[in-house]
């Protein structure tokens, strides 16, 4: 009996901005990963996606990024450990507090956009997020790419970790992702994602692009919340697994 | 055996930009309230100031304000009771996270600046502050102005709060402060306003500039931080009371 | 022959925020008031916005605000008229280099929300946007609402106004606008306020909510570019115009 | 007879942080670099620091950042050229506002920190800085390293430009300068900072860490004015070189 955790970036609107469409969402996902101010969400927003997400019965994870609204946390930077560290921890906390208003408690925590990705290779800011996240709560579960910097960092420490496939991504032999720059990075058809994700969590493998199969390791999968194919996208994906026999449910 | 908390603003750097002597008025005091960002501090400043003030002995509060950097948390804004309660739990929230990561735990939160002024008069902010509070953790004690709306919301949630009253500052008859835009709003004299304080703390009593005594409780008295006369201001008040076999400490 | 301006705020989407329906409204507008940054707008949106506005040969205004992004704007806030003097010179000299660089001259200035309000009402902070405006450069219109202190203030200064009408909002006996928070501030048929615009240039008057004639200058008329009816308004007024032969188009 | 001009960033408190001491580093330096609010500044210093650099008759220029208030401007960032041409469009924008309201006319811009850096080695940041500064106006002096692409972008342009040299930075075989990573990066001298630049201005030499006279123009001398010793650097500097016969003046 196969279980996997659907997560989801949400709050990602800011002040008289909307984006997303958090609600429909939240009918498809077990984990909600919450913007928490530094690239979307502000206090008032962060406050009503938590609810939101309790109410709809996800667990609920921090969202942290660099300091970098105008550029949605996307842009890399050249930030220290110290400042990712403090970072994180600020973030961290504050969406923590949120969750503790409301009689719950903080799930896990996944890095957002360019922390990400510096953090899948980037093994001193990996550590110190992973140590953030621990020194708040070390039963927090770190969300990071499969096979990144991020997990064996949260390995190393001890900490329980998470490893993040992508259902509409496609794999390079050596299981890191195409990038985006490159052609054939994305997987256009929900049906070829969906197949993709089942065979990862059933067999523990993908194909690559040049057609071999690579080991990976599959605990959670990344549902996208914004953009017009979203939610067609998630329904797919979550209606598919279910007909496999898959369990969608957050990781205990 | 009188016993009285001293507390003071800190953590108001930024950045590049430094401001106060956090080090050395935290030999003088016993709670800290750490600026959150809002309008003062940043992650690294505020991870510093944690520590800083852990190492000290400090009781450790949160300071929060309205989002106001660059007026430094000063202007009153038309900012609703949702938008207040939210700002306060995340900024309180945030804190918190690195009181937990240094393995202590959070004491208090005050209010800063224009929040704080706004919170003593208009009920309904100051029940959206004392509520925030509250909620992340009903043992937070609540500071706020001796005799205002916020002590006043704080004690109607049977919340813990703390009276603050101000050495350097003129009382009215009706017990609240002189508006900083009249002449005589402050003593200038640090033996003057030490006795104001050791009567305020033994008598309960302080003299309005109209020469009559008015009731005020006095469970914490406000240490400023900044400014070139912070420091001396700080060593008087401490000394004198220490000479009156008044006990300086955090509220249990 | 009647001459009217119809002016809309653009701009208003921020980084990966994208709000209003700029290149639609354009069609229907004369003037463009362009977010400077401080409520929305960011500096690759002003660039953008200020490129389609010259190509639809719609006159450029700068529309400065407080410090208030994630507020949009919208909050009244305790700000003195030297801090408004200088941010709306910052504003203003902003969007400016923009037109300049695309080789156009700065047509106008609206104060944006609270800004506009407040100057309404405040002749110190009404004086202070007005100076500002002229500062940079004399024959730069400046938009504020019709009998406002703003419109005043420019005057007295001896620059360029116009008085500024809304066709949605309806009026009380002494020519203000009926607050927002009262039931019957809006117009809500698209008809009935053309009707309104158009007798408001013709006869120089609008009906009062009790009934009674109000005499009103109506130099530029308010389309708003945001929610889901605007474009449809935009469109009714701008025909009903042309119908009754009033010509659309920017002030001299 | 010999002439060189001066700089000194300006401008870089923020509101309640002071930072630098304006006033007197202005009685030594020919050109201020005014910090434009996205490192540092905000429109109420801009507009004080405007008006001193006039009447001191320091020639004006703006001195543009990454946005990046936190770092201080100082962290790299992967900011696209398009990004980079509306930020110092925006910022070059907004300080001549302030230039203009005060009856003068912006002199230069000199990118600051982590943008002066990345804009040394990227020409297409380079580009970028050097048309939105020339499409503002094309008579505006672009200041830049000796040597850099930066120079090499305006130059290509047409426009002037300012070869940019460091009094107490090491030069290497090539010209640039020692990275500060390197512990002889700095010249502690001032004396033999001022010998250094005397021979640049006089010969056009620079003898390199390794002892091999490099080829180097030197159009403005940077002058730091932050730090405890700035304004006896700035004074050395200044009385050395008139002792040399050479003329401390802004560029015409």
């Amino acid at each position: 009996m196969y279980r996997i955790d659907l997560n989801c970036d949400l709050g990602e609107s800011f002040g008289a901005y909307t984006k997303g469409n958090d609600e429909e969402i939240l009918k498809y996902v077990s984990s909600a990963n919450i913007a928490c101010g530094f690239h979307a969400g502000d206090p008032v927003i962060i406050r009503e996606t938590v609810k939101k997400a309790i109410s709809r019965g996800a667990a609920i994870g921090a969202h942290p990024s660099t300091p970098d609204l105008v550029g949605f946390g996307r842009r890399n930077m050249d930030i220290s450990p110290e400042e990712v560290y403090a970072a994180v921890l600020y973030q961290v906390g504050a969406v923590q507090g949120f969750v503790q208003a409301e009689g719950s408690v903080l799930h896990h925590v996944k890095p957002h956009g360019a922390l990400y990705n510096m953090a899948a290779k980037n093994s001193a800011l990996a550590e110190a997020i992973a140590l953030a996240v621990y020194r708040v709560n070390p039963e927090l579960i770190l969300y990071g790419l499969a096979g990144s910097e991020l997990i064996a960092a949260g390995k190393k420490l001890g900490m329980p970790t998470a490893s993040e496939v992508f259902a509409d991504r496609t794999y390079q032999d050596d299981g890191s992702l195409t990038p985006r720059t490159e052609a054939n990075a994305l997987l256009t058809d929900n049906g070829q994602a969906a197949g993709q994700v089942i065979r990862m969590i059933q067999e523990g493998k993908v194909a690559s692009l040049s057609g071999n199969d690579v080991t990976i390791e599959a605990e959670t999968v990344c549902i996208h919340g914004d953009g017009p194919h979203a939610l067609a996208f998630a329904k797919t994906i979550h209606q598919r697994l279910l007909e496999k026999g898959i369990q969608v449910g957050s990781i205990d």
